[in-house]
């Protein structure tokens, strides 16, 4: 801030930043207002990673505060009750236990029904922290993926149109995808199961806890990886940010080993540009098997 | 119950389902009482896993009537709030939507503090449905884990005097480790990150959705492997119930890849005795690395 304003315009803030943000209400219950944003649709709902990220943003903003600040989410698990619309939306924090090194609460997001009550979208419950506060000691045995540089991957624009008809979320993030898992966008899916991608905010914002949140649920589901099309709703996703991350690009990986009964497991790991594993997050989703 | 008692006793119920039942009281408000069992305990404090069993059992009772009942924990969060005792608890749950096919809720889980007020000792967010209503669709590519028969692993008989003094759990379950896994009861881990074992109830009793949620948690911690001593205190854990189980013995398989910053992911899975992936679960945990 010690820069004129008359020799460089103030930079906004970025989208996500600005369409994530929330405001505590006057008075003794702590809720947020916030205005989910139609902008990151997906499908038929508003995405999960981001509705994650606007209650990790009311969360952080409740457990930040104190003697002992914990303003990072250490785990985060949301399950998912109905679907989201742009427009305005509560997030209600009830502290569950403030602790000397980390501090539970639940959040309950929520938006106005038809008739005006409201209406529950996801309810979290969440452990934060201080991740600068962690000790420096790394065992981590996984390994980072390789991918092609990312010039050398397939951007948002490379995207079916139909695809991006549905998805106006791919205009709010910079993603390139592994030329290697992204056969299903033509027909030929891999049957790994495995996405790979970069990810960034296409304003050159540097990712930080909370971007983390977006990015284990950004690519598209690993489903269309084994040749099943269509959205897979998401019931329940657990994310853990375990550091930190890099400025830079941040790589991610969805995965799945167990698709059965209609219903699939899909893993996320986050790695940040110094090889840093930073997030790991795990989701049951519903899939929906095309009629034979 | 055609046989006559005067031919047959009748049989006790297992230990386990005796240990984890819950009543509910009588009123508007759904709260089931339970007696949490000393003889559950390991370390400090009662196994995560039971008390999991404990909540779910509530969750089930509630949401396992009606006229679409969901009996099944699909996918539950615990969170682990502070240290349970033996003595008498609380669960409350409160019902946050009632679908078709899925119905979630919370569950909190309470014993009176020392002046008498509640205590949270866990709260929970779960998801259940009916297993049985799942197609039959399996395209599972996790491979199950090959086990030495249980004759040739290593019984909780054969654990050392101290670990046993800490771990009365250790008589109520049939473990069997696979000795490939157990050189850290004698100083010498093989760092892989892996325990692996079969698991049953002693009385025979066969699995059902519910034994799978004490499952996940049953085995030693898997920094025990790592060759980092100590109890590793959960945070969260999330576990998904993908199937039930066939009768006979389970097989777990305990792993982490991401140990940094003093917390370990741990995530375990349980397989049947057809080879089918019946539940997945990851936990954030805590780990004290010994002073150098």
């Amino acid at each position: 801030m010690t820069q004129s304003p008359m020799t460089q315009p103030p930079t906004p803030a970025p989208d996500f930043d600005r369409e994530t943000a929330v405001t505590r209400r006057p008075g003794g219950r702590s809720i947020y207002d916030t205005d989910l944003p139609g902008a990151w649709k997906v499908g038929m709902g508003i995405n999960g990673g981001l509705l994650l990220s606007v209650a990790a943003r009311a969360l952080s903003a409740e457990l930040g505060e104190g003697p002992t600040p914990h303003p990072h989410p250490f785990s985060i698990s949301a399950y998912y009750l109905s679907t989201s619309t742009a427009g305005p939306a509560t997030v209600e924090v009830d502290t569950l236990r403030r602790g000397r090194t980390v501090s539970t609460a639940s959040a309950s997001l929520c938006q106005p029904g038809e008739d005006g009550t409201p209406v529950e979208r996801l309810r979290a419950l969440a452990t934060f922290g201080d991740l600068a506060a962690q000790d420096g000691d790394i065992r981590t045995s996984a390994k980072p993926p390789h991918l092609p540089a990312p010039e050398e991957c397939f951007g948002t624009e490379a995207a079916p149109a139909e695809f991006k008809a549905q998805s106006p979320l791919l205009d709010r993030v910079d993603l390139r995808l592994d030329p290697a898992c992204v056969g299903w966008a033509v027909g030929a899916p891999s049957n790994k199961g495995e996405i790979r991608g970069w990810f960034r905010l296409p304003e050159g914002r540097d990712p930080d806890p909370l971007l983390l949140l977006l990015a284990v649920d950004i690519l598209p589901p690993v489903s269309f990886d084994l040749g099943v099309p269509g959205w897979a709703p998401t019931l329940e996703l657990t994310a853990h940010v375990r550091a930190k991350p890099a400025p830079g690009w941040l790589r991610v990986v969805h995965s799945t080993r167990n698709f059965a009964g209609g219903y699939l497991e899909e893993d996320a790991e986050v790695w940040d540009s110094t090889d840093r594993l930073v997030a790991q997050s795990r989701q049951l989703a519903r899939v929906r098997l095309p009629k034979k």
